[in-house]
């Protein structure tokens, strides 16, 4: 496992969130890097594998926070990377398949919103490359709920962290506000 | 979401399992399968996206169980699908992987049984899309803990249904018997 | 936090279950006072306190299994010490809650077997001293979906480990089993 | 199960919160009482218990969030109940407990603090009625991580919702006002 360095996002054009809500929550980010380091750095030693129990041991305890860090990683990259504020109205090969699954992308926006709306940490839209299917689904945290196998084409933030400072417990708004900033041109890049 | 018909798996050279065994774990496997056609059927309907709550709604519930069941059941047919007594002698391009990764295939070994005695479901050797390295991690139930973006190479099943009938609780002499029927023909497929 | 000891039952009247099932389950028992004397060890150290983390640390690991450990030993010793084989036929103080709350035994019991057979740790009949009422409730594991104040009347394991040695998957029959080995004198005398 | 109503609290004397924080916290918390009178209503019919499932059935659905939003009610209430900003001077019948196991306050609050930086939801001290000692520890969220036959004295809320309003992500100085917001009066009460 090698060191990690936090990206950098470029949030200029994201509309009605503050620099109060994103610099903290870029923050929290960076904390999940200082956490899988540590866990890389202790993984190192051969003596962790000294103890090897279910109920509590060293092992577990860095595989337990290895898989939540790394998945929060991913999971902040790929949220940051597609709240730009640019390109926000749908084209491309995303707008095919959407339509194709749901009909109309308004039809689409419904359901994303309510599952967003009834889990506790994220909402993806992915394609499901076990199935070669396409699946929007809700995760209560970063480890818990996660679709295995799945490639996160459009990825929402639902925890309190995200919205807080600026919505308080307003998440409808919230999520109204993630769609007027989200990036299909980033969403149709990982198509590819 | 379509309609799941479970797979057919061939134990016929699958060593020190009794057939109790293997058959009452893949009859677990069917239930769900019946559980993804239910939450399939049930979200067909368009009224379970009236109601949107993540304290208690029809929607969550489906949600939760949409991704609970799926985990389990691509991670029981990987499961499967590498138990099959035959071809369990290390070789090729995951041989290579592994000895550049962990030196000696004994020292992954060390590692994965380690790693398989301490987690509470799933023990599993993946290729990492994301950040294009490959893990050992474990999950303690069919959708806590799965790593986002893997591409699973050797899957093993710790929940006790795996292996009580035979084992009772020597969690670790299972773990021993899965690597003598740990079949590297099917593993150097997923690498394809 | 003082070491504990494991409690002794004796199990010479249970019905229906084999000496194997009930001593390996009772061995999962030690390991959990085990674990329990570990964590408790690991907390006399003063440097535990010096890194404090939410995402990975010492700290939250032992904090972690402390609870999961105590929860599963106090909910095995509960379950152990109402699984006799004696006095099954229900009497008494807690006929009189369960007829009240019921209406009869029967529709108790039709409920409470229900409940069992849809979590998938533990099922419970209990006074809620914070409401004053009673429920039956269930947990997932030994620490997630406990009901907090809540006085443990009857206790029923449906871990996997608790009957798959002797009924394979086939839980509603050791559902059944448990009832006809319940103690009602030991369930009175939680009432006390 | 009947239905409940949220109780309400003076918050006038409290230090260094908005009233936008305690109010938007205060709705959460209505919300969970919706949640619970829902399941409530929900587990009078009959037809509920007809199908009985632990991968995906409405009675699953019901009984988890019964003891989530049961458990989320009397965690708020209990920590709304014991932060007024008044009596936040240690005495009483919980000083000599907290002195006699932890050797001074500073010590307990030392450790207090450690545990609540260091867990996801909650922190709680309590007396354990079933082993009759007296523990701090930490839930990850409202049902994951309680307690069994814990008495909740002192009731912190660690999740984002209780402080980012206010405090951003700095929870290091929201743990130290709610110090200075805790009423040792409710507190002994609780002890009597």
């Amino acid at each position: 496992m090698k060191q990690m360095e936090p990206k950098n996002y470029d949030f200029s054009n994201v509309k009605f969130f503050t620099p109060a809500q994103l610099s903290q929550h870029y923050g929290l980010y960076t904390n999940y890097i200082d956490c899988y380091n540590n866990v890389s750095t202790n993984l190192q030693s051969s003596t962790i594998y000294n103890y090897c129990n279910s109920n509590y041991s060293e092992i577990r305890s860095a595989e337990k926070s290895k898989t939540f860090c790394l998945d929060s990683i991913k999971l902040h990259e790929l949220y940051f990377e597609n709240l730009t504020g640019n390109n926000t109205r749908i084209y491309g090969k995303i707008e095919n398949i959407i339509t194709n699954k749901f009909g109309t992308y308004s039809s689409f926006l419904d359901k994303f919103k309510c599952i967003a709306r009834s889990m506790r940490g994220w909402v993806i839209f992915c394609h499901d490359k076990y199935s070669d299917d396409y699946y929007i689904y809700g995760q209560d945290s970063h480890d818990d709920g996660v679709m295995l196998c799945a490639e996160p084409l459009i990825v929402l933030d639902v925890y309190e962290h995200a919205y807080m400072i600026d919505y308080g417990t307003n998440r409808s708004l919230y999520i109204n506000v993630f769609f007027e900033n989200l990036d299909y041109s980033i969403v149709n890049q990982r198509l590819e």
